[in-house]
């Protein structure tokens, strides 16, 4: 008897014009399309589990998603032909097959986001891949504010209404850093590695550490404002298309 | 009697997803989107005259575009009122009132293009940017293949069919070269500055200048390709969004 394969796709998409990863009725998301061409090669109804459910207008540099198929098409052969048909704002960078108990969600270990900001003149074709913040940023006051989020806390303060309820909102996040790249001085990048992230955390984390880096808030504050466990404590939410899910580990 | 008033706007575009810059019924146009802006603003019926009407997907960091209006708004007040209800892909630069005479496509005297290439790997995020033509471009072929361009020619061979009837294919290209960035050297640019372009003149050139640059095309072959006046003679048309309208050039 034939039975299922799990695959996991590697996945790297341009959020701009989806309503976000998450398949919707009636809505073009990347879960929707990516299924969509899965359906049409395989002649099979597929779901596939995505890790993140990166909101609307969200990045990816490598989503993960797995889905269980009778599939005999070998997976690299499977990548080129969703290639083919997907929109050319998705891509599928891997395919390739897993043991039947790994699951692309469950199975991750951590994950990290980048965030990019932009100083200097607003430039109309970044609008949609960064956010653009005024002319300049005190990167060390930032950098500064970061460190203070290393480390296991309850990051209740840094979570959004309106997501899927969790058990707890305890994370541990293992990086958090500022670069900038001398070719591109008008780009800061923040970058946050953690074990798991509440609902838009990396976007309130990213709208926090902007304010610092505009002198609206003290770095220390950081510290308080994880220590209050209280969402209006934290800074603004920054907007989704200056975040990119970079990469997703697994054991 | 209230006067009408001659207004001048340099736009700034990004064409990704626009039907190019022609009103057209039932279409999402640049200048469709404009005068929607103007007509909303100034309770009037503006029909504005762009000076290049760029096809599907082709960008502007300054088109140029005049009208006649009894408007009394100043010129200032009406750039800021439009990029408040304009989408954000259009962006007016300027709004300034001139002579009677003036005219924004009449009165130009020359006008610069330039076309972005991109070498080394595919990057999904520049996709609608510029034109992706693999990992090396002989940019000392492309540089002396240009430079046959300069010069008053008849360009018939660099002229594809459909665009408006012209009287004259004799063109005169001021200035064509090729530059890149040492800070970003994946990016290849090419300049074109001429007093007029024929129908996708600047994208045929660019895609003769691509086939030089993967040695497809000796680069004196550029001479041959004017003197044949054959279209047929010349590159492939290099796709829309690698093309910018970057300046237009007035007395």
């Amino acid at each position: 008897m034939l039975e299922k394969k799990n695959i996991l796709l590697k996945i790297e998409y341009d959020g701009t014009g989806y309503h976000g990863w998450q398949r919707q009725p009636g809505q073009s998301t990347v879960q929707g399309e990516i299924e969509k061409a899965l359906n049409f090669l395989l002649k099979e109804d597929v779901s596939i589990n995505g890790t993140s459910r990166t909101d609307a207008g969200v990045h990816a540099l490598m989503q993960c998603a797995s889905f269980e198929s009778y599939c005999r098409i070998p997976p690299d052969n499977l990548k080129r032909a969703m290639n083919n048909i997907l929109p050319d704002s998705i891509r599928i960078l891997q395919a390739v097959e897993k043991d039947k108990d790994f699951h692309a969600r469950f199975s991750s270990k951590g994950k990290n986001y980048i965030y990019k900001l932009r100083i200097g003149p607003y430039n109309l074709f970044k609008r949609n891949y960064c956010y653009h913040v005024g002319d300049y940023l005190d990167c060390q006051a930032m950098a500064l504010a970061a460190k203070f989020l290393v480390g296991t806390y309850d990051f209740a303060a840094f979570q959004a209404a309106g997501g899927t309820p969790r058990q707890t909102t305890v994370r541990t996040i293992k990086e958090a850093y500022i670069s900038k790249d001398d070719k591109n001085p008008e780009e800061i990048i923040i970058s946050i590695r953690g074990d798991g992230f509440l609902y838009n955390m990396v976007r309130i984390i990213a709208g926090s550490l902007v304010e610092v880096g505009l002198n609206k808030m003290e770095a220390c504050r950081m510290k308080d404002i994880i220590d209050s466990k209280d969402r209006s404590q934290a800074g603004h939410t920054a907007p989704p298309q200056g975040l990119y899910l970079k990469e997703i580990y697994y054991e």
